[in-house]
């Protein structure tokens, strides 16, 4: 258990796992989004060098992997198991989507371990499995075409976990690269603009119509930095140097 | 252009893919979440039987995909164009986070095709590949293992597509007051102005410095509309003509 970081009490348990290069992406999709506790359920193979490779650097993930021989001891401890289900049955249990499901999850493993379940490639979890647990949590997808990979299926988990984790703060703030221009500035640019257009003949301020208004909307929408109102006045006033020499 | 499905509109594009299993799994990825458009850029191996092979049920999404030499050709007509970064680096782009670039091209998808653009396994897209996009979206990840397999970042993406239509299916889509110009219009707009600096002197084509990049930059941010494109084309049009005159 831990209680410093909840990423670290999520389970991600596999059970009876036919390909070991799922089990090599499942290690990096959660290396990925921090988690790290990875339980498998009577692996057909494993350790296996198709489970490295696919792993990349998250081997580390499968060499402290515990494999187990029943889903019993892989829930031990877990006050919160959720269940992978790809079909919509009728089922027994609540259906959460993935989103909920993470923020169910977060919510118990700031205290105490929390499991998340996922079945065959095949045929997904048993009945007898999905017993076991809590919760079920289905996957969004094409009706026409759910087959998500098992890698897949635990990368869009990992993801909403660590979304659920962050609530999107992850990304800092941005601070802003480059100093906005100011509303003198902004001004000065558009007169020094509509100059450069009655000169040229472009605008005919008898009849400007809204174009001054449109272009005011455009730039509005970019938020000019300094800069940049310098570059674009020094192309007005190369163009009408140039013209005037 | 479809406009029934606005998951049809939206373009998964690759470029300089290295391992065709990778091509493969994005197919399923795709596939599983309803998007259907692939595009490849000189991929290293394409047909190839791992891509086959990872693909499953989904090889209809590679038999009807795009081969192309270059991201122009795989950007053509699109609205809004959106590179997927891995590295937080400082770009001068606006990084938009998966949840919020995925409702961002669906809210242009509903008209005209827009381009979600991924980079080489090993080191992503160059800067030459982000500054043809006006967006980019990063995947928040574990800031010590960032690592996510090419197909992983796809199947988020195409998941939180599917999250985004499903919140916004009872939301009729917005008709955009005005029309976005499309890519070609923008590159067609860029290189008129790039002329009209060298004629005027303004840029020194032997010392460009960054200057077309930051002017990239910055209508990147503008998302320009085809009629803002006729009128800066015309500014400069009127500007270069009195010169000459």
């Amino acid at each position: 258990m831990n209680r410093c970081c909840p990423l670290a009490n999520v389970r991600i348990v596999l059970s009876h796992t036919s390909h070991p290069g799922n089990i090599g992406a499942t290690a990096r999709a959660m290396k990925t989004m921090g988690l790290s506790t990875l339980y498998l359920v009577n692996p057909k193979s494993f350790p296996d060098h198709e489970a490295d490779v696919r792993a990349s650097n998250a081997r580390d993930i499968l060499e402290q992997a515990s494999v187990v021989s029943n889903l019993e001891e892989a829930l031990h401890d877990t006050v919160l198991t959720v269940a992978m289900t790809a079909r919509l049955r009728n089922l027994s249990h609540r259906i959460l989507d993935a989103r909920q499901a993470a923020k169910a999850l977060l919510e118990h493993a700031s205290n105490s371990p929390v499991a998340l379940v996922f079945g065959r490639e095949s045929s997904g979890l048993t009945t007898v499995e999905i017993s076991k647990c809590q919760l079920t949590v289905h996957i969004p997808t094409n009706p026409d075409y759910s087959s998500l990979n098992l890698a897949a299926a635990v990368q869009i988990m990992a993801y909403e976990l660590r979304m659920a984790l962050t609530e999107t703060t992850l990304i800092p703030p941005q601070q802003p690269a480059y100093q906005l221009a100011n509303f003198q500035e902004i001004e000065l640019f558009y007169r020094h603009l509509e100059q450069a257009m009655i000169d040229s003949g472009f605008l005919d301020p008898k009849q400007p119509k809204r174009l001054m208004q449109r272009l005011h909307r455009m730039f509005a929408r970019t938020q000019l930095e300094k800069e940049e109102v310098n570059i674009l006045r020094g192309i007005l006033s190369a163009l009408e140097k140039h013209r005037s020499a």
